[in-house]
């Protein structure tokens, strides 16, 4: 199965460092050629499923302006230009939550839009998460801490309480993976 | 935890019926005033895990231009003006594998993007999926239905071959459904 490939690319919108947006020519392999394929292109950033020793889940409860609501989701934030993924989500986990952790595992990355790219979550499991510090996070956002012991966390899923992708997929893999290590498979 | 009011709005960049982008001025709780908050709107979409009587999951392999690779997704497609999701997700799912069910079930909706929106993915479970009819997708991208065992998905995502977190997302959550009811949980 052959990639596409570009023949031109432009840029129509340039809001840096938050946005990008532009469009491409492509060729796809069947020799059809295909004009104003759009692109998009946000910061890429890492989303944290941090765990305690007790099997509590470290969540955040803020008002999000992309769903326009008040919502849980996991500890995530923008990785700075330079930055490893791995040490974003450190980062990012004590500014948000006064959490730090000395258990790290990658849980993958992933491309946010099929069709546009749009970012990558770098996603990450810190396991015996322990509290440092009080919560400091810098963004526009009010932000509470809410902990939720593991076994709880897909009712809160099936109850509507986390809205957004990136969030619900850090919790559903971080689910899978913890399974499948207490069960040997992993 | 109060939401943010938004003061003014407009469009910076529209590509119907594809992408629309803006800004718009917020005021925060308390009390300050941000310009130039991004928004961007791309289609909804509906995402499908459709299993067999046999536990085989039905998915399709293709080149995508967002994450500029060849890989495995979950069939899933745009939702038209006026469409239902579930509705969009069984054309979707007849069109791009040629299988079809008489068993849906909503695996929740989620905001692609927590702080620009982007668009909204429908997730959907379709049991005893059985083909009915040769794929014909009419999509750009060349497309080859692959037929992955259930207990060897998560094997398939640790390996890196799903890179969508749209997919991702939609086998994980469809992974813990099926578990919490296999156990009488749900």
């Amino acid at each position: 199965m052959r990639p596409w490939r570009t023949l031109a690319r432009r840029t129509l919108l340039s809001r840096p460092p938050w946005l990008e947006v532009g469009d491409e020519r492509v060729a796809l392999p069947d020799g059809r050629e295909v004009d104003g394929f759009l692109w998009i292109r946000t910061r890429d950033f890492a989303a944290m499923v941090a765990i305690t020793e007790g099997n509590d889940v470290i969540l955040v409860r803020s008002y999000k302006h992309g769903p326009r609501t008040v919502s849980l989701a996991v500890p995530a934030g923008y990785i700075e230009p330079a930055e490893e993924p791995l040490a974003a989500a450190k980062r990012e986990l004590r500014e948000e939550t006064g959490y730090a952790s000395d258990e790290w595992a990658s849980l993958g990355s992933y491309v946010v839009d099929g069709n546009y790219g749009v970012g990558t979550e770098h996603i990450f499991l810190a396991r015996a998460a322990r509290k440092v510090s009080e919560p400091a996070s810098g963004d526009l956002e009010e932000m509470e801490v809410v902990i939720v012991p593991l076994a709880e966390i897909s009712e809160y899923v099936r109850r509507g309480e986390v809205v957004q992708l990136s969030s619900v997929a850090a919790l559903a893999i971080a689910e899978q993976t913890l399974r499948s290590r207490a069960s040997g498979a992993g």
